[in-house]
């Protein structure tokens, strides 16, 4: 089993109701990698019995920490209509809420179709070297990173934008978990401006999905171009924006967070 | 009272319950404007006894329409920590849930601060003509519109970007609900693409705050400058990303949505 799968494993204690634990491999440097949070999400909802269709958005609120070891998430379906749901999900640890979550999953139908943004124009991930994380940041361990702007270093940057070829280590078929996870891989974007660690965590982070699962059987492993940025870094809230591009130009999904910190 | 502070009138009936009324002078073509719906949310937190600092992220989830008349909105405070607070929220309709919404509340502090993002280049409001929104589309009609780019017309566009200047008619002075308000003002962005109305609807909206309580006094009732963009239209599905300043280039919120469109 890939460690992804083994990290957003759950299992089915009642109705709606589903049982997971922390995974090593996936922890930040302090509780678990909040992109693995939200893909879990994601996996509770794909296997309720109810699940109509696919990802159109998600949003997660990282109320509290998550401790080591076992967690239960609930997820209920609020509203089901023909072609959307909306969804609303808890993750609760000793009876005490550390994440909430909302969620709408849709079916999709040929429309007028359109891409008007525009995808970095980068160097392959061939004439990319590979980078790294410290290893005291696990979860980045699980992926093969190639840098085009935004390494993680010492440097003061003007510049918030992080731009690098990405995909799991070993390579695995992107779903929509994998995907879930992928938008959060951007680290805080305090630490390229300030060119060193402040404290920082995610407060809120909201995903689009633009790909459908044909789509994403058509990425299958391949190399995914994310690229992030911050607009505004004001008492104690930053917010950073991301894109998700395939190498060959289509826009999988975005996602938009808030993140706290205190410098 | 100007009718804004009509429309998101709550009245207290219970712990965390509030009755409001939708308001016809706040209507969408179809049901209550969006925004209105989202500041009757970010109203009916601030009322909460239990309410801790301002605004710092909102997510609304469209799940069915809402009927002319009376709705009932839950508020709940899942997780209350030092310096932040976070709620589920539910606006019901004769038992059934219309729309959700999340949000983090929270205290600021002073902090290393920078705006990365830079406000489009456009003229002054007093220099940009007045343009106006089709009576039919009753809530616009509370909204003085300068329009830089994207007025509403029947011309095609490769392009998305609509950007104006806008203020309440008659002026009021900014709170978070009229900021809340003001963040859903873009039109469906098919619209300006096809340059023609398609049905379209907004299925989730996530606004993120950067102004704090002191930023919203000084602005006062000045113009806004809002400017919105979309990604990618496909297959039902299209988002667009919006920025809020002041005349003085201060970023007072983003917002984040996905739209549903056939076409």
């Amino acid at each position: 089993m890939h460690p992804f799968d083994t990290a957003v494993a759950l299992e089915t204690v009642g109705d709606g109701t589903y049982r997971g634990r922390t995974s090593a491999p996936y922890n930040n440097m302090v509780g678990p990698f909040g992109g693995i949070t939200a893909a879990t999400f994601i996996r509770a909802i794909e296997r309720h019995p109810e699940c109509l269709g696919s990802p159109v958005s998600l949003t997660v609120n990282f109320a509290g920490p998550v401790a080591e070891g076992e967690f239960e998430i609930s997820a209920r379906a609020v509203r089901t209509n023909r072609s959307n749901q909306h969804w609303y999900l808890e993750l609760v640890q000793d009876g005490a809420v550390a994440t909430t979550a909302t969620a709408v999953f849709g079916t999709r139908r040929e429309t007028w179709d359109n891409t008007e943004a525009v995808a970095p124009a980068v160097p392959s991930p061939a004439e990319t070297p590979r980078g790294n994380f410290p290893d005291a940041i696990a979860w980045a361990q699980n992926y093969e990173m190639r840098f085009v702007a935004g390494a993680l270093n010492d440097q003061e940057s003007p510049d918030s934008t992080e731009t690098l070829w990405i995909r799991d280590t070993p390579p695995r078929p992107v779903d929509f978990a994998a995907l879930t996870s992928l938008s959060d891989v951007f680290y805080p974007r305090i630490f390229q401006r300030l060119g060193r660690y402040v404290p920082a965590g995610t407060i809120s982070l909201t995903i689009h999905y633009f790909s459908t699962p044909d789509d994403l059987e058509q990425h299958s492993d391949g190399y995914v171009l994310g690229t992030a940025r911050a607009r505004r870094f004001h008492q104690g809230y930053f917010d950073q924006t991301a894109e998700l591009w395939t190498e060959g130009g289509t826009l999988l999904a975005t996602s938009h967070q808030v993140v706290y910190y205190k410098v």
